[in-house]
């Protein structure tokens, strides 16, 4: 599924998105979710996180600022979630950065049935057991073409790894997303968002090779017109959510500006 | 005590208001209070939420990210509150969503004495026993001048369903406040710093029905302000942060532009 | 160091800092670090935060919504940074305010090798064993350049009191920077920010006196250069972003902005 139909289509159901993420960027990601017109929601508590997630159209989990409670909700989570039948995206971050990490990100692959994990080159290496050079969340090197590829068939899933070009594999094929812009490698929390962008066309569209390119595709795109007058990560980061908005309220157009195409070499 | 009066008060005593809150919207929150004129302060710490309890003028408890020892957390610091006599003001988010938020929501409101509850017409329609619906932390309808008479007066507190239109009520009578603009319902948050702002009228003034009505009042004609020049939810959040602040300097003229009213049918 | 000196070191090594902070502010932390041209972590768990510091080129911990938990990551990070021979930075928000936020500062100074000690002056001189006014986390009274003086003398470190004026002291010399801009007051964490810019500059140019007070004078400056055009704190604090980069980016000029001077009287 394209952006325009799955942009119109969230825009009818408002579906509800849960989100198990960090404590760093929660805020840009319920006010992403918003933008792009779904409705966010975090709830954490072991008492409740099922019920909450049977409310649900997809779930998120970023494991941005994990701990043992967090990695139990977001099991918890994850197996309602798969009862229920809806898509549950996964961003790993940091992994790759620190075993807990590393470990928590192949458990959660292991014991849930994921639709999309959407990561950094760095972290989407490690899953695909490439060497990686991972600093903290950030990652600095290496080949996310080969990356997305080599995790979409060992995890069977779709695998995004995001940057500058953003790399979308099922395994078979891989596509490459070429919108965005600079600024958005300013802003904490861009990778996060462009996950919960993922999770929210899933809610929609599902989790398939070309749906996730084109919520990438929308997310950069947004990211291209709220440059338009920022002058720093600082005042592009409101602008973002508002050219998210603006795009959802009025998809004409961003299906014609998607750079989406073939990998290839 | 109208919107001028509480404004110029709390600009002269500068009141610590003390919140347990949610990790989505705490740093709104905390620049919200910052902007009204109060200093606000969150402590959650079961070593130290009473004694920091003991320095505030108002404590607002936002239960929208609760588990269990944030529960404890809120407990501890409504029962120093009780004794110290000062007002408590209570955002059950989500209540009506999950049991947990709802016998939470019930519990907070059983064993402490709640000066003012705030939330969207769901979950009080919830607390007042009325039939709602409310997906996730969202209300997508109700009747919220009923659920705000109901609940205020099975409760016997203040009670505000905040919405497109706000309905205040004591149980006896019911205020309708219909300052504000759209794009509040663009920022996440934007109820919780509406319940922020009630209880920082209610350190200066009390929770008392008019006073709750003209806090959100100005709340809302602060978002009227806001817009002027936004794009979005995005550049209009900030936005609130000024005109918030600008208004709480300069009060003159916000009781001319609230829009309160004896609601009527 | 001066900070024209230390801003080209940090575009060229890109360090990775690591942040045990607080939950309100932590954002803004995460975006200042970004801005400044380091890379900011977040990790608090036990299970990989002494792994995550071992990647880390300073630490910076900031006690601001603390619990018994956030405390032994804390000596866990600290310790790991001790061994590595990594700068800490501590900002001890809120001491003076409760008994357990005093004794936590004092027990990380007294467990931890820290390098700089970054608070306000009501924070200041209760570690210098001054009488203080703090209310909250808000400091209201007290004379800033004895307690930075002070503190500094009797604990062997680096100390910042900041204010609309900031002393930094390390013991023997105290120097004044008023560099900054009222607006920065109307931000809740520009407190928080500026200890993360001491963080980020010692991990180029360690925590001597001078590096300090040129680490405050570059956020003073950013502060003043964020003000043109900000209508509040609200629209302020995404152009302090935007001016801390911009000046990170194109550091000619910053030494000659810096108002930094002996203090004297």
């Amino acid at each position: 599924m394209k952006a325009e139909e799955a942009l119109r289509k969230i825009s009818e159901e408002r579906p509800l998105v849960h989100h198990l993420t960090n404590y760093v960027t929660v805020n840009l990601v319920a006010n992403t979710t918003l933008s792009v017109g779904a409705l966010p929601v975090m709830a954490h508590a072991h008492e409740e996180v099922e019920e909450m997630v049977s409310l649900a159209s997809a779930l998120v989990v970023n494991i941005g600022t994990l701990d043992p409670r967090f990695v139990e909700a977001a099991l918890l989570a994850g197996k309602r979630a798969n009862e229920m039948g809806i898509p549950v995206a996964l961003d790993p971050v940091g992994a790759g950065a620190t075993t807990f990490r590393t470990k928590t990100a192949e458990r959660l692959l292991s014991d849930l049935s994921v639709a999309a994990v959407c990561g950094n080159a760095g972290e989407i290496a490690t899953l695909a057991g490439l060497a990686a050079e991972v600093r903290g969340v950030e990652s600095l090197a290496g080949d996310a073409k080969e990356a997305a590829a080599k995790a979409a068939g060992s995890l069977d899933v779709t695998v995004a790894a995001t940057g500058e070009t953003d790399y979308v594999s099922d395994g078979e094929h891989t596509l490459v997303v070429s919108n965005g812009h600079p600024l958005m490698g300013r802003v904490v929390g861009s990778g996060c968002a462009s996950t919960a962008v993922v999770g929210i066309f899933a809610a929609a569209g599902g989790a398939e090779l070309e749906t996730v390119a084109h919520a990438l595709a929308y997310f950069g795109r947004s990211g291209e017109v709220a440059a338009l007058g920022a002058e720093g990560g600082g005042t592009f980061e409101p602008r973002l959510l508002d050219a998210l908005a603006k795009l959802a309220e009025d998809p004409g157009g961003v299906d014609d500006a998607a750079r989406v195409g073939e990998a290839t070499g």
